[in-house]
């Protein structure tokens, strides 16, 4: 199942998405919220009526850092042993169709075409052969980055988490298991041109490795998202670029660059 | 004034600290919340009959490393020449009297006594004369952290944000300038005897410049912390450890280690 977040008439819901053709999308309103029982309403509304919102409001962004091996070596980078990770905040979070604002601070913003966990269960030191019961589906992100910061300052709040850094979305796409979100295409376009493509199946830690790795610090929330790394052919966006990243069985976010108001 | 935030009864409340004795402390009930309008209720409580909690839920907790030049140096590293940030996740906020809990992948937490900066306001790119008015006020924190991870993994999401690393409290000062903010004393103690002890007034970074330097990249939100760096004397804790952090003016902050359960 396809679960989208929207904005209908200043309310908030969340729906499930059916139809296949863009234009033809349609939601059924959720009763209840998605991370628990739900029901379908039976009252459905177009996509194309109301404004997509970010697919969770996550109380924090996981994000894992060159665990794509082509990544690493094309912005010369050493492929690490173990995982690390980094935050996104909140703030940083944006929707399907919603603006990526060039900020002033930064020359050099790229694009990172990254699949996206969204875990679905309240879980801490969370065992490999459980991990598949606190995922609640994948969605696509962009992991957007000011690269002239980032190498400049040692830590990377302000490279990373700046406001609209982590556009998010569509929707959340529940029925996928692991070993299949394990092996799907991952492609990002800047105006229509094919900028990166990659399978996750090229990960060098696992999405299971993932979990249990930042799990076994910390609690994980419902909504929280864990960004699963960046394939190779990352670069620079512009003022009025529109960027896509599309996964195979999710969908495709799309996101326009704007200057900074 | 001191507002802290607690539980009583299973409620969760704000009051304003009212006397000077620890044992006679009492809490005149708030009425709203405190970063918005909000009058005493007249209603007290003694503080020895509540819980107290995290005085704010933080949706973010930005950390700037590195900004004592004497801590800098006691690990060996160089005096970065700007600020940098990292995050801590609101999972890993603790208040005072809680445990902090030694998590099972680390051999080495230490503890960082720091100045915590509360925001009052939403705000973004907030100008360097406009600094005093986004501020609510100030608290004491431990910057708990895994040094062995930090060392191992690049980005310090796993060494920072595990559960239990960000003691926040007891309270609020909200009567410190940003002037008298950056003269104050801060000690920590381990079962009594002293490790680190410092002044504010040693930032290599005041704290006009660092809420300009993280405001420039993103929003702040009411209850979002900045925390401001630690004085040399980093050093390891134990399980049985009782760890206080005092900063003059604002009050003590006392938390107790454990083995996570």
């Amino acid at each position: 199942m396809r679960i989208a977040r929207f904005s209908i008439d200043g309310n908030v819901a969340f729906g499930a998405v059916e139809g296949e053709k863009q234009d033809e999308l349609v939601l059924d309103i959720i009763k209840g919220i998605p991370f628990a029982d739900f029901e379908l309403s039976g009252t459905k509304v177009p996509v194309s009526k109301v404004r997509l919102l970010p697919p969770v409001l996550p109380n924090k962004v996981v994000a894992f850092g060159r665990n794509y091996a082509d990544h690493a070596k094309e912005l010369g980078n050493e492929v690490p042993d173990a995982p690390f990770a980094f935050f996104k905040p909140a703030t940083s979070v944006v929707g399907p169709g919603d603006e990526i604002q060039y900020p002033s601070f930064s020359q050099d913003v790229h694009h990172e075409a990254e699949l996206a966990v969204v875990i679905g269960r309240l879980c801490r030191e969370v065992p490999r052969e459980r991990v598949k019961d606190v995922i609640f589906g994948y969605t696509c992100a962009n992991d957007v980055t000011a690269r002239d910061v980032q190498k400049r300052e040692k830590q990377w709040a302000r490279a990373k988490g700046f406001d609209t850094s982590c556009p998010l979305g569509p929707w959340v796409e529940t029925g996928l298991d692991v070993g299949t979100a394990s092996d799907l295409t991952i492609q990002l376009t800047v105006n229509g041109d094919q900028r990166q493509l990659g399978r996750t199946s090229e990960m060098i830690h696992s999405i299971e490795d993932l979990v249990v790795n930042i799990s076994e610090a910390m609690t994980l929330l419902p909504g929280d998202v864990i960004l699963t790394g960046t394939p190779a052919g990352v670069g620079p966006l512009h003022v009025g670029d529109e960027v896509a990243v599309t996964i195979e069985g999710i969908g495709t976010l799309t996101n326009k660059v704007v200057k900074r108001g």
